[in-house]
């Protein structure tokens, strides 16, 4: 913030416009903010740039307001209440221009509450003492004291201050045949066709190493339990080969030389996707039910690892 | 809101900036409000503090523009609108920095609209009639007139004035029986309860032509696997009559004769509503499961329906 | 844009503050935009209308910042960025007034990141080079390079530039046996294993009072149907004991004594949670299925409960 | 068989007991085999050892009783059938040692029907023409003519003599085009493909009167919640034309002229099937999801019905 | 059955084959059966053609065993039983030609019982007073005292005589309010309505000790998991109280006093039912989610529960 | 059993008949027996009463047949097979009474089969070496060696001599960790435990070759979609290692190498299984999700696999 001049009780930046005079010593009105003749606001605010306050709102003492913030008729705002930049408040559910309300929504903001960034609160609630609104929330209920809230609309995904104690605990796939595996825009990367069989007992997929996969695996791994749409791998391989089939599910695939990237869903048992050394691949979209084989050419090896894109990129363009 | 100083045409506060002359009388620009020289505004509009107005903007009568909102180049806003606070707009799907389109994408706001605090509507979309859009919103398909849509992305989740019919209880359908339809808030528009039996063997529902139901049909339809709360049908009918049941699942059914409006919740395959000619008919809010069939009174003919509903409103307003 | 002036190095509207002077050529500030003194510029950079820019802020080459943003000391931004309009941004995770942390949070934005219209970014994260943030979209975890974002919370949609390859079209509770209470970290709340038996014939698990459960019950209560991750149950008892066990489905729990808090998981019938008095109690995240049976050592008795958290905070504070 | 001495009306062997004299001519008893006298047997029929046959007992000519079966008071045998060994009847619900009924449960095994080894009938039951119960049956319902019913208890598995046509692939239904519909084995019956619309908002199928589906309806009923795998609907009517559409899940549909028949499985809601007057259908296996659509010709006229095969037979043999 | 020659003590047909002397009078043995020297026979029974019997084997008196019968060594039957025909036994549970066991298992069959046609009795079992085996039955199980069970393998699907009690509708559950609990025809048992508030956190149901659950618990157990259609509970107490809930699902209980027996369906929370000590209660037809609730008013002790049905109608006769 | 006469050959009660004379050394046929002339009966067999063999029938020495069985023409039976009383045979698919088939269909029941009390048999099956078929069992496809088999229709339930190895836990894998294989009864077959990582991403479960699993794999193969609970792989290998790992649901692996056998049941990704060459094995009970990876050491060939289970026996005992 720039230097400021002290003045016996609240101080406005010249480029600040303050109509009230109902204001506690040791409050800063700052550039482009903008304060109607009615606000009240206590000792010790911070009222920043381009904020803009109505008549009936009160604010309490120590009271932050970011940027970009308005504070229609009607809010009523206690303590130590920090409203983050570009928060969004309103007084009317169903506004429609120039049909004003009889009487505008109160909303009451406790002591201590913090509003996060870009935030937006309806009209008409109330938020609990100490509790934390998400930025980029949208809230639509009363917020809990102490509760963290988040989404759009908001749901409580924590408490302040509370320990968490861990938890206790295809449709047509073709019939038989060898193909031979189709080529990517990636150079290395090739997509296999498994072999298929379906009969009255049941489904059977199967491959060979090396006529098939060319490589012979020294190791296999199975992801699966992967949350939501979570990415679960996003690295390249210095030396190991790896052949990743999806047995239930879906995955998305990315590969990526460097140059070019292509993105392969896999989601039959019968789709394999070779990856050579110094790809990166990074797998997304994990379906709830995705189960994830992989061959691997190596034992594991955590130096033959590349974890970072750009460590990827330079030693790709040599 | 400070005093103002009343001008023959148009007000501008004294920190605020207006460029352009295209401004009509009774329109207010206040502080640290900037208007760029080729902006066109109509009337009694009021363009509040820290609103930026690009130069390729049209704005209708009696506008109302909140604080903290940007108006781009290629926003088209009609009469009677309300932008709520930090409500904001873009021009651009991909935008990047220094690298222009070569024509912006248009976004149109109808007539009546009401945009929500610190909605997010993204470019090149429409709005519909008296549509309103919640607050923290982020529209990223059209909206039709009417609807109120919430949520990140947005559905449709009621009508503007749509009377909601109470749901039936699909458990506890009447046995046997004829009854007389109900009528509902729309001329010609009934609610029909079909004949329903139900023993060991299962259920059966039954309706006769034209003894029940007002028409011999000539076309029927169905329609199911509606992905989420999409809307499917959104149209009127020049000459054909339409019988709609619900077989599994549910769905909304919203009737309007561009007087009144009237909301069903079609929820058991005992419930069949009649829909005459010229009555604004819209399905939204389809269970996953929902499978609603139709009876037509006359073979598919695309000319036979009215899918603009202002053209339909300006039919039955002769 | 209105006409500029052209001056030997950058721009700066009339009524646009720029206290820094490390703002590179070309660069153009706006009306009503700030910029405090230490901030650092790059060349042909646009900052729009109504923009702040604090102290310990770094801006790259051909940077474009639209109205109504904020960028907050921490603020690392690379070349070519496109900082959309009303994007919010933060530098403080769990932002409180005034308790400034001791350090602020660097927030990174790569070279050639988009960040959407009305987008929140949260502190400390990084946005990767070339990934493009939705209109709309709330960022809460680091942003791979060229990933594209959307949502609240945001998740990753797809890869820039990448091309898509079409789709192929309780566990074991221990046996038997009686173990003692474990402690939690709130004094006289202790987690019970109920005895359990399985055999052919099904499950069972019983518990004995006051043997095992250290009081006798006077009153059961039982909730259930409780919607997605609502908080059911939220307050202190002067007198009353209770027991907790969740038999089907699962529920967290807050134990909190006004200095500590814990979180426990109730997820499996034989976990039991006793809870004396005076101590708040809050059940939330419930699943779907949660069924929650209570045993309560006297019967119920309105007086006995405590509701207001502020009151049960002075009450243990004695 | 052992060599036997031909008497001039029927043989018994010298091991078995034939008390009764109203046997016909060419009937065989065999060793250890046991008829009371009040007991009445057609001609040519074959009573292998073992066999009890108690007095009120009437069978037909040319009937097979293979060893170790008894034929209880109340049992009534057409013409032409069979009973593998060891198959049980009974006459009473709950027997109950000395407690005699006041008349024993009549059970009807209509012409050429064949009942499987080891098979077990409840009392009281009728067996219908031609149909066959699989070996180690136990029967607890009525058999309707001509079905194949197996397991414990009973369900029917298919239609004597029906040839099955192969199942469409539900999930590759052609997209829009008018197919000539297709001719199956029974004169009159045609297979439709309604056409068939999908896209992102969902799918359609629709059908048009009389264009496609050659009658104007007067009447639609729907089937649903049918019960695991009982028969629903089994008869022909006498001027009413009917067409159905299975629109969710499957059910089987056999026609029948009286001299072939034919299984159709409808499993997508683009299988339409036209049943003229005169020829007999039955649904089966409905799959529990079923929903079956029905068009009619005529309204609801219980005279219209002929549900009796025989009846059928008689009036398709004129 | 044919003309007889009466004996002072018992009559065996003149083709049958009574090597035994302990036979009761009144007795009958018919053609082509065939009683082995050991077997002990009561009196007035009837033993059908082509029944055998072994030596150790003892029957009671009015037994009836109908044709195609054989009873092996190890075989107890009561007074009064009926064994229907083709009924099979068996005293060796894996039987391998010429290995014989040192000793065969016993099978016992109650007084009363019946055993429909055609079932099959494995080896070792007991089947309790009265019950009533199904025609085609596979007994794998004990049968409890008065129990029908019918299938392959056998389950129980009702009892005798026991009146069943018409299900609450557990959609509808009654708002708020006491209500008095309601007698049943077994003397001291009640079906109480328990306290019921549901609202839009959620459903809660409660009861309180001893205002209304007429005793205080000193235990509690909760029964779930359990198999298909499978028995859980089956006994009297001598001194103990229970109130039994069932919370999800549903599960039916007969209650008994040696005189009458009711059956009673559990199928929502608030339905508790109070069976006092001396009541012989039974749990049964479980459904798949059944959670079943038992408060206890005494602490668990094995010498209270009475678990022989005889024993306790011994009890109660005193 | 009664008295006998002991003959040079074999004994014929007095009132049995044996019209045949091909009948081996101490085989003794029972009251009420019929054996017609072209039988052909080994030596040390058992008829008993109420028996009756066609003539193409050839039993082998030491064959028990308890009463009520029928023995119809194409029937093979081996030595020491036990058919217990009531067990009911057929040869006819779809029996009509006069209507004979060319030729009758064989059964084939192999050495020292039990086949249970009651239990059914459908023609032209073949059941094999040392099966067990249930009491009240009916048998509809054939019955691999060994397998024990109940039900209607008949599942595989166990084998016979198989000491079942207990459960995994599957909720509670070991962390990290390598473990030293565990060795069972059967010689070369070990079972291994395979590294598990669980974290917030997902799970994770791996292995190496050959520092795991002793051979390097040149082939893997998935089985899947397997119905109900059929079998799925029934051989030996004479030379092909293989590796098992069932990744979802469950399926019971028997190994077996002519001497003993064991049951090992496959139910987590962290259990994987080693079967050498020349050990038998079978998988069975698949759960319905089940999805089984085999390695295998060496590529297709089917000359490499013996399918036949007295091969196989004759091949170890070299």
């Amino acid at each position: 913030m720039p230097e400021e001049t002290v003045r016996p009780s609240f101080f406005v930046h010249p480029q600040g416009i303050c109509e009230s005079t109902t204001v506690g010593p040791g409050t800063r009105v700052w550039a482009f903010a903008h304060v109607l003749p009615g606000a009240t606001i206590g000792r010790d605010c911070n009222i920043c740039d381009h904020v803009f306050i109505e008549n009936d709102v009160v604010l309490g003492d120590r009271v932050t307001v970011k940027c970009g913030v308005q504070l229609w008729d009607g809010l009523r705002v206690g303590d130590d209440v920090f409203i983050g930049p570009n928060a969004t408040f309103s007084n009317d559910k169903f506004p429609r221009s120039k049909c004003h309300q009889a009487a505008v929504l109160q909303t009451h903001i406790a002591n201590g509450v913090s509003i996060g960034a870009g935030a937006v609160v309806l009209p008409g609630l109330r938020i609990g003492t100490r509790a934390m609104v998400g930025a980029g929330a949208v809230v639509t209920h009363d917020v809990p004291a102490r509760a963290i809230v988040t989404g759009n609309p908001t749901r409580i995904v924590a408490y302040v201050d509370a320990t968490r104690r861990p938890a206790r605990t295809p449709s047509r796939p073709p019939a038989g045949g060898d193909r031979a595996p189709s080529a990517t825009s990636i150079p290395g990367v090739f997509v296999h066709q498994m072999r298929y069989v379906e009969d009255l007992r049941g489904s059977l997929t199967a491959g060979e190493f090396p006529a098939q996969i060319p490589f012979i695996p020294r190791r296999y791994f199975m992801v699966f339990d992967v949350l939501g749409k979570e990415i679960r791998g996003e690295h390249a391989h210095r030396r190991c080969h790896q052949f990743l089939v999806c047995l239930r599910g879906s995955v998305a695939l990315v590969v990526d030389d460097g140059k070019n990237s292509e993105e392969i869903l896999l989601d039959h048992p019968t789709v394999g996707v070779h990856v050579p050394p110094m790809v990166w691949a990074v797998q997304y979209r994990y379906s709830a039910d995705a189960l994830l084989l992989v061959f691997a050419s190596d034992p594991y090896d955590p130096e033959d690892y590349i974890r970072d894109y750009d460590e990827f990129l330079s030693l790709v363009a040599r």
